[in-house]
């Protein structure tokens, strides 16, 4: 495999944007291919079996694109698929639970760790799992926050109605004495400053995007797999709607997204 | 075709089951085939194509359980796939938009509308289309209202938030001089009253889901397909989280929803 091959990052949609974000942000030599699954957005209220097959389809696309290692951008893929697919391919495959459950699980002191996301993944218990695993001691309190997803895609950054809708969701978490937040859905760090100003900054947030581009960059040191030559031209794919995907990804990216296309896997 | 063959409606999601409540209010001897298509939803951001593939599909295994006529309950589909597919069957098929058109062109008086739907419907502008083809005369305000169905699923259907969220939606079309609002997606009779107290009592409210239902009414006749004998047990199908469905089926339902089955079409 050449350690110039590119990384493949796939997401139900237009979420994982903001792992290949910080992907781009630390490893910057990186080549990412990116695929949002738009057309069966979203995952979080779909079953395992369905994410699973969605999954081994993405997969063997970014696999047909020769990628050296596969990120999955999606907490409910992550927490669903990941097992089983990563069993199946010759490369690393890392998702975005693991790594922000370990930073959460090292930077506790109360033991008391707050998890906010979609429904799915609040209610798939995933967090709960790694987190225990990490450290026995460890209570977890786990809030859905299922208006988050289309108040960002409404583009309601900075806005009173997130704000109060914030305090609605979260507030309930500020009765607890939890120390660390993980922000446990790919949307939530484009209303990092909302959720932050709820919890005041006694509780320190958790992104699992940085966490998982980190975990990205030892993994392809550990394997030899870093690109030594400058980035290649990202590409970006999507199963509908690619001018939409395009507009949006470019309110997100550094780079500038020039083509989008819309492929079926 | 015998006249006690049951009706298949199906939706996207759970949002066509207000148009299944009006059709059991004013067709209780009907029997009802429901297919929600939750593996898949929602369908506004999904492209024509797509919309008609799926439609294709349902309504392949909607003929399979020997419906007499078919409710395409979805505003996107009945914009999108209905001429097609109705045009492939040899029963009548009826969609959500025409119905709701009419009543609204209908019962105007100063000649402008507003329209409230998913991004996807109005940005289809199909309503326009059949209010300009019955009304040359009309002037159409449209405006998407994304976090609606959100808001309606999360159940904060009496909520200082979603009334806070319409003020801010439909404010804008209280600077026209709409007289007539189409409610121009399936979830929205569901917080109806909290739009109506936006708009104030000058506006009229259409909702296409009983205008539906009584264009069924009047298609059955038309054709010597009523039932003369009681329903028998309605059927819910779904794509996915047959459990889920089940649960907010009967917090909107006149009768129990005994059993939902998960099917792939």
């Amino acid at each position: 495999m050449p350690s110039n091959a590119p990384i493949g990052v796939f997401d139900s949609g237009v979420g994982g944007l903001t792992v290949a974000r910080e992907i781009l942000r630390q490893t910057p030599n990186e080549t990412i291919i990116y695929f949002g699954d738009t057309a069966r957005v979203p995952y979080g209220s779909k079953s395992k079996e369905t994410i699973i097959t969605y999954s081994r389809q993405i997969i063997k696309f970014l696999m047909s694109k020769g990628v050296k290692a596969i990120v999955i951008a999606c907490n409910t893929a992550s927490a669903m698929a990941l097992d089983v697919v990563a069993a199946e391919v010759p490369i690393p495959v890392i998702g975005v639970v693991k790594p922000g459950a370990k930073a959460a699980a090292d930077t506790t002191k109360s033991g008391n760790i707050g998890i906010i996301g979609t429904e799915g993944t609040i209610n798939s218990g995933i967090y709960n799992q790694f987190l225990s695993k990490r450290n026995p001691n460890v209570k977890v309190y786990g809030k859905a926050c299922p208006l988050f997803v289309p108040l960002v895609e409404e583009g309601w950054i900075n806005d009173p109605i997130t704000e109060e809708i914030a305090e609605r969701y979260i507030g309930e978490l500020k009765n607890t004495d939890i120390d660390t937040l993980v922000l446990g859905c790919t949307h939530y760090p484009l209303i990092r400053h909302v959720i932050a100003s709820v919890v005041g900054d006694k509780v320190t947030l958790v992104n699992p995007a940085y966490e998982t581009a980190r975990c990205l960059k030892k993994t392809l040191e550990t394997n030899g797999l870093e690109s030594n030559t400058p980035a290649r031209e990202h590409q970006f794919f999507v199963s509908d709607g690619a001018e939409k995907f395009k507009k949006f990804a470019n309110t997100i990216l550094p780079c500038e997204v020039v083509e989008t296309k819309d492929v079926s896997v």
